[in-house]
């Protein structure tokens, strides 16, 4: 048997929506399966003493233009969101109430809200929205509403968040195969081959 | 006719080190040439309020495993310097002095200056190995060693500083083709993809 590749990353992260666009495929061909990973990269950030690239003088520039291309590249659709900042805890909270049930429901979850922020210029901050996209699956808005503010699903955030501070999770996108950490989008071909060679 | 690729890099960044050993082979594939531009990126580094990756907290240690492992993917021969951080303004002056003459020769001086540093782990802020290294490749060492005191190309490489500022170029490697800049070893594929189709 063959271990799951970890996928963490951050909702508001542009290059985890791209890595989150391919991950599954690359995986499937190895005959791997994905754990989806949320959590806020903003405690890594502060501990690296590090800030979005959009704010980093001549380099956020570059990283919007950039994102741009590279989305071009995968083709995949893709728009530099109106809402940013955004907080993403609910979104993140949401994600881990769906998972306690059903893990495959939780990442087409995932996969909604990052196409709802970063194709659809919806606000993902915003906690009607997170209801409003996991209703428009089909799960109960009241579920999630209520769900989301529980104790139980709060402490999960922060387990997680905690965990892959631990872990040396830094940045977004940030994988995980048989021990091996890759970071960033542009490290998914690595991943890939890493996967096909059992490492090199 | 088309137009040259411009190739930015700081002899003591690593990831310049693996681009410098790939873009010449992709280049001739599409018929291009290489304009091989070393620089100090310090002043960029400044300017946008970054530090070397090694010293940044988290991503430091990461960064240590992953070029050594991207220098494997791509059997480019590679040691994690010992001397280090260097300073590159006496190799950038060398380059410079033998660019007035021979392109060419400059750029097999470059490409040997690399491999002093991230293959033989000799210490190339030093004038002596700067000296010694174009010695080996039959440049007269004495013509060296007083070139690179003159005021004309010291005037040379600040030129090349302030160019590279003024363009945006602010991390190593820094290539630039037809207008579009591409940072980091790992986009030579997208520059290798652009080249070939012409941008997407």
């Amino acid at each position: 048997m063959t271990a799951s590749i970890e996928f963490y990353f951050d909702f508001a992260s542009p290059y985890g929506y791209l890595a989150s666009e391919r991950i599954e495929r690359i995986a499937e061909q190895h005959g791997r399966s994905v754990i989806w990973r949320p959590f806020l990269v903003g405690a890594a950030m502060k501990v690296s003493e590090r800030k979005p690239l959009a704010w980093v003088p001549l380099v956020g520039d570059y990283a919007a233009h950039d994102v741009k291309r590279f989305a071009r590249y995968w083709d995949i659709p893709f728009v530099i969101p109106s809402h940013w900042p955004v907080a993403t805890v609910n979104a993140c909270r949401a994600f881990y109430l769906l998972e306690e049930t059903d893990h495959v429901a939780a990442r087409h979850f995932a996969q909604a809200l990052y196409r709802a922020y970063f194709r659809d210029d919806r606000d993902i901050s915003d906690r009607e929205t997170v209801v409003a996209v996991a209703s428009e699956l089909g799960h109960d808005p009241t579920h999630i509403a209520e769900g989301i503010q529980t104790d139980r699903i709060k402490q999960t955030l922060r387990s997680v968040n905690d965990e892959a501070l631990d872990r040396g999770v830094f940045g977004s996108p940030f994988i995980i195969v048989d021990s091996e950490s890759f970071w960033g989008a542009d490290r998914l071909q690595q991943v890939d081959q890493w996967l096909s060679r059992g490492g090199w």
